[in-house]
């Protein structure tokens, strides 16, 4: 078994040395609410997602004056094998689809009032084909991982991951296999809808990348470099930085939640920062996080990806904490308490 | 048996002669719909809401320019047998509370602009205590429907249905008991978090009062008078005035769902108007919910009521018509179209 490539040092260092959580912000939160105008516990998931905001944020009085969903694009060498229902120029187009405010995603957020970003990864450059050859080299993986760092400079108090890439479910696919084990049909799902010639060929391509690669699948984040996706790496990348520049992270769907279960991998306590918004139709998407111990927000039947799932789950935290922010106490509306 | 009481006889026919949906309306939703910048059913249960808005709406470009929810209050003999964690003064403190902005339900309605209306039913006068007789006589049951109908008047694009009232659970537990069978351990959850003591008399209260009323317990409306609740009726009449008047209906918990029951029990089809907005944390709702064949929206852990699950519906709601209207289509944006 060969050693992890030095480029990834700091990286596994990242993601081993994660601070805790700021419990005394999480009883702050506890005690404001048990003084609000509703029954203890009534709010359920809405409370819990305050007390997320308030124990990743390290503040007793969270924020979201400035929430920020990311939309990470590459390209991939895979769809070569015919494995996607669109073609690969869709990518760059919906891009611009995105900048130019006609995306799904563009219209969430522009009706909730949350930042919408998008870091374009070379998509003239699609990865390797993994059913011949490596994605990414392991230099080029470990510098997209820390240009994805780069995704929460701009200070976002929370930050939302999502993608677009065609091909790129087939990628997300073979990281499941590679971690969990099973073959392409066990992680598979249809993406943007490909027909059953596709899907077998999409099946096919995953189990002939996981027999190529076998030797070299020892190491989460040599599994990412094999089996890549810029934007895998990417998120991945933000999701690190996020933990250590205290930015709670909101993971969309199938294909971010594969940057999720590497940093998982590594360390299981490294995604504790991060909240599932939704459980996708995509594949296997539900046993995922079965398997890094999430419970989703949402169950939407929703796979479109770009982040929309995410910015669902922004908007609900949005609202949780408005609720928690602004609902009066039972003293300053002279409500009476408990009989008990 | 007795036969139902004539006051009912309008009633049962606006429950039974209801007004089919418009599938026109869902055709053209469809076929828009298909245009956009997205792979096919890729939004999941959003791309449903804004077909459930057509239908109901009668109209091919649905509309949410007036969304609103209403929360009907009401008062309960069955309260002085301790069935609640909290005295039965709070429903009016509540009330004000709603109306000043300070509860939960206010201000996920200021947030997401949702007109919000509070219907006081009597308060001063709770219902007869339903382990000693009846909750309501029929005429002033169907006379509290017929009010109910009232609160679609100002020609809202869609109205969420949520109550307020202390010991209202005790009520709509016996209401599913009588619909379902079973006693009342079977049905009862702790509602504003009633202790174990306040729980077994709660779950006694329910068990002698469908003994007393066993005999007059034959129709859905009879149980109404009988178990009844004001809030309970009132929205059962604006449920079904929604229906006539083309405005889609939001159901709030687990109290609201008894209208709901009600309803169905009358006719299944009166409520195919209706979108159930969560499953809730309170007794056997997730029970009652096949009972009447509907999947929630979303599964939070709430248990408030007041209207706040129906408002997150009515949010979900206004975000799946944003992007329908708004989103681009293949043509408009350039982006390339299937490649099958």
């Amino acid at each position: 078994m060969p050693a992890l490539n030095p480029a990834f040092a700091d990286i596994v260092e990242l993601l081993t040395a994660v601070p805790d959580g700021d419990e005394a912000a999480v009883a702050a939160v506890r005690r404001r609410d048990a003084e609000l105008t509703k029954p203890a516990g009534s709010l359920g998931r809405l409370e819990e997602l305050v007390e997320f905001l308030a124990r990743w944020q390290h503040r007793q009085t969270p924020r979201l004056e400035n929430p920020m969903v990311t939309i990470f694009a590459g390209n991939h060498g895979v769809a070569d094998q015919g494995v996607s229902a669109f073609p690969q120029e869709v990518t760059a187009q919906m891009v611009a689809n995105f900048t130019n405010g006609g995306a799904a995603i563009s219209q969430i957020c522009g009706l909730h009032e949350i930042n919408l970003r998008v870091f374009e990864l070379a998509l003239e450059l699609p990865t390797g084909d993994i059913t011949e050859e490596p994605a990414l080299d392991d230099q080029m993986c470990a510098a997209t991982i820390a240009y994805g760092m780069e995704a929460v400079a701009g200070k976002p108090d929370i930050i939302g991951l999502g993608e677009m890439g065609i091909g790129n479910t087939t990628i997300a696919a073979a990281i499941f296999a590679a971690l969990y084990g099973g073959t392409g049909a066990d992680w598979a799902g249809r993406g943007t809808g490909v027909d059953d010639a596709g899907y077998a060929r999409k099946i096919a391509a995953i189990d002939r990348a996981l027999a190529l690669h076998q030797e070299g699948l020892d190491h989460p984040l040599a599994i990412l470099a094999r089996l890549g996706g810029r934007e895998v790496a990417a998120m991945l990348g933000a999701l690190i930085a996020a933990r250590h520049q205290k930015v709670p992270v909101v993971i969309d769907g199938y294909v971010a939640t594969a940057a999720a279960a590497i940093a998982h991998a590594v360390n299981p306590e490294a995604i504790d920062h991060c909240l599932f918004a939704h459980v996708t139709s995509e594949g296997a998407h539900a046993r995922v996080l079965e398997h890094i111990g999430k419970a989703p927000l949402l169950d939407l039947g929703m796979r479109l990806g770009e982040g929309t799932g995410a910015a669902l789950g922004v908007v609900l935290a949005k609202t949780a904490l408005h609720l928690h922010t602004n609902m009066a106490t039972f003293d300053s509306a002279s409500v009476s308490r408990r009989l008990d």
